[in-house]
């Protein structure tokens, strides 16, 4: 049987031109992160199983992980999110670093499902926290720093929005309010988690399951949008107070697309206070695009003394999908400027000298090894994507002259040999 | 019981400062492959396993991989070397790709093993190759990346050699010369590859378990490093001609550490042509480095016209063991530039005005929002490797002069807030 050449089911081959994309976006990333003092950090794409059944929403551990037991018996899974790795780190280091941290990473993480437009089984994701600052200030910094990623992208301010809601509120108009048990709490968190995925009457229908004759009052409510209103309700609950503070500084910070939401609910056990989502406004991918959130209690599942975070993930395949969108996708380029064409082999020794002196000026070249015609070793030049090619041959080191062509505008000139350099440089 | 705060056994995690150590390594090493033209590519770490059963030693499909069933009945692998997922790559647009290819990428591997020094579970490993160039140029080509790269990474020519073989004088020699059959010849090349970490005398004893009366003469000529005696013996053999072109064209080159050595194996089963090694001389540290070598058959397993490679892969572990040998390690030094000091939350906004525009003008700049007593903001930067403190207070707003003091030369300017960019920047 033949060797198949496709990747593995749900992941990506990235050829150059995929590369280039994938190098963008990351290097957005950083740039924007660095900016803000985020330092990168990075970990094994393999950790013990253990580290997932701790804290993680049920349905990730138990059907969607890739997870096996090693030839030493020991159970390990590959890494279906970062934060727990994250949570271990900053644990494991919990005496000696210097807080607070402000930490990111773009790990690749799996998932086993059926892939699906902006879902893969393995797709990287931009980790950002903020761990070691108890007020809402780091809240703020987390939801600009998202805000500012967008900018950077190239998105405009009217093609997405910023939701944000807080655990403590959710919290206490499911357990307080509405005296729900704390498997009914998860379970109608759960309904309200797909609200966006479900039809206005299904979502009814599945909420009267629970609440009955207090449903209509119930949803209602999940669609208030003023915050002011809501606080003057149930002033005493610390969720309204810090989406009251959030609001202010997101508008200190000058970000015009924020609105409350009271139905977000971002998954389920990690987040104890703020959460917040990113979400596309167009028709054409109107999704959440991603979203984090604040939670207080992860590093103490290590044993060590408690440190709050702050933090999100923004994933590759979905911001590739809203670049695609927007008509934000760059345009390949590559990174070999010059491509050397002996017209035989007997040039290659001055072809490689060429090349040699180009290169110890910071110019990337090739030289093309392949004897064959100059129209051919050209075609490759241009396929490739290169800008400048130099021939070499009889004429060419007679006359200690070059004919240097830019194949993306045609243009040529003739240069001497000791202003080869300088002329690729100043174009 | 208490969650693990340890990786996974035999992999590591990457603190900032592991990450500056390993950016800088894998920096190097795109910037020098890039200067000859090598292009970047990716792919997933999980491949199907079917992929490592076509053309991998033995020895690293059965026992040393991490294989595993997915959950739809797949057998996968998690790659343990690259050069299957690449061949996979070239085969699949084997039609549409321009020849000849210059392609790199850094992906981490694992093998199962007992972690020891240099070597671990997991590590990341330059791998480069050139598709499609038939002739020793190609090898000569991939053999001086080799040597620029230990240059590159402050390696002395005195600290490491580079040693040269090539597979069809060898297979000549086993075959022909010996007349072993092909499951003989496969047990001595295993004996000959394990040579450098035997004692002589146990080398010999093994040699001689199969070669009987031959086994002095065998040794003997193995230890010939004289090319050009050993091409006065078997002329027509094309293995003794592609060595004594390859030694040509890197003498061309200046590269003065090249040695003949007709014991180097390098595995056994993907090479057809050149093998090469690079040997750390150095009494500590005395080891194969990285190697690599010519194969031309890899893509034709997947039913594509065969395209000829050359390539190698340099290891994370042991590029960094080799800097730590000879103290070429650099200092952790952070991307955050400025921190600053509010000495209350009264002064938070005015921080964050002051952070902002240094930020808008590329400079990466924390604010610290833990309301903590100057001291202990200042020792947080300190302890972070920060070079600015800018501490904002009722002074500071009247007057609007601010104090930078740089923590590194512990030296203090009072600027205007107009000239902090300024003054920061030139510094």
């Amino acid at each position: 049987m033949e060797l198949s050449k496709e990747p593995y089911k749900g992941t990506r081959d990235f050829y150059p031109e995929d590369m280039y994309l994938q190098k963008y976006i990351f290097d957005t990333m950083r740039r924007v992160v660095e900016t803000y003092g985020y330092i990168e950090y990075g970990a094994s794409i393999l950790e013990e199983t253990a580290l997932y059944k701790a804290k993680s929403g049920e349905e990730i551990v138990n059907e969607q992980t890739y997870s096996f037991t090693d030839r030493g018996g020991r159970d390990v899974t590959i890494r279906p999110e970062m934060t727990p790795t994250v949570a271990r780190m900053v644990a494991r280091k919990r005496q000696e670093l210097a807080f607070p941290l402000r930490w990111y990473s773009i790990p690749n993480l799996f998932r086993y499902e059926r892939p699906q437009r902006g879902r893969l089984r393995e797709h990287w994701q931009l980790n950002v926290d903020v761990f070691g600052i108890a007020n809402i200030e780091a809240d703020a910094e987390i939801i600009f720093v998202s805000y500012q990623l967008m900018k950077a992208f190239g998105a405009k301010e009217e093609s997405f929005i910023i939701r944000i809601n807080n655990r403590k509120l959710i919290n206490f108009l499911l357990s307080d309010l509405l005296k729900l048990k704390p498997d009914e709490v998860y379970k109608l968190s759960k309904i309200i988690d797909r609200k966006d995925k479900l039809e206005a009457s299904e979502f009814q229908a599945q909420v009267a399951t629970m609440l009955a004759d207090r449903t209509e009052a119930f949803i209602k409510l999940l669609n208030t949008k003023d915050l002011t209103e809501l606080a003057s309700l149930i002033p005493s609950n610390n969720g309204v107070k810090e989406l009251l503070e959030l609001s202010e500084l997101l508008k200190a910070r000058q970000i015009p697309n924020v609105v409350f939401d009271l139905s977000l609910m971002r998954g389920f056990d990690y987040y104890t206070g703020t959460v917040f989502e990113v979400f596309d406004t167009s028709a054409l991918n109107n999704r959440s695009l991603f979203g984090g959130g604040r939670y207080d209690d992860l590093v103490g599942l290590f044993g060590e003394e408690k440190v709050g975070g702050v933090g999100f993930g923004m994933g590759d395949v979905t911001i590739k999908d809203f670049m695609e969108t927007y008509g934000l996708i760059p345009k390949y380029k590559t990174t070999t400027q010059v491509y050397i064409c002996p017209i035989n082999a007997e040039y290659f020794q001055k072809a490689d000298e060429l090349a040699q002196s180009l290169r110890e000026n910071g110019i990337n070249v090739v030289v093309d090894y392949t004897e064959r015609k100059l129209a051919s070793q050209i075609k490759t030049a241009d396929k490739q994507g290169l800008a400048y090619i130099i021939c070499v041959g009889d004429e060419e080191v007679e006359t200690g002259k070059y004919k240097l062509k830019n194949l993306h505008t045609h243009e040529q000139v003739e240069v001497l040999e000791t202003e080869l350099l300088a002329t690729i440089k100043s174009s």
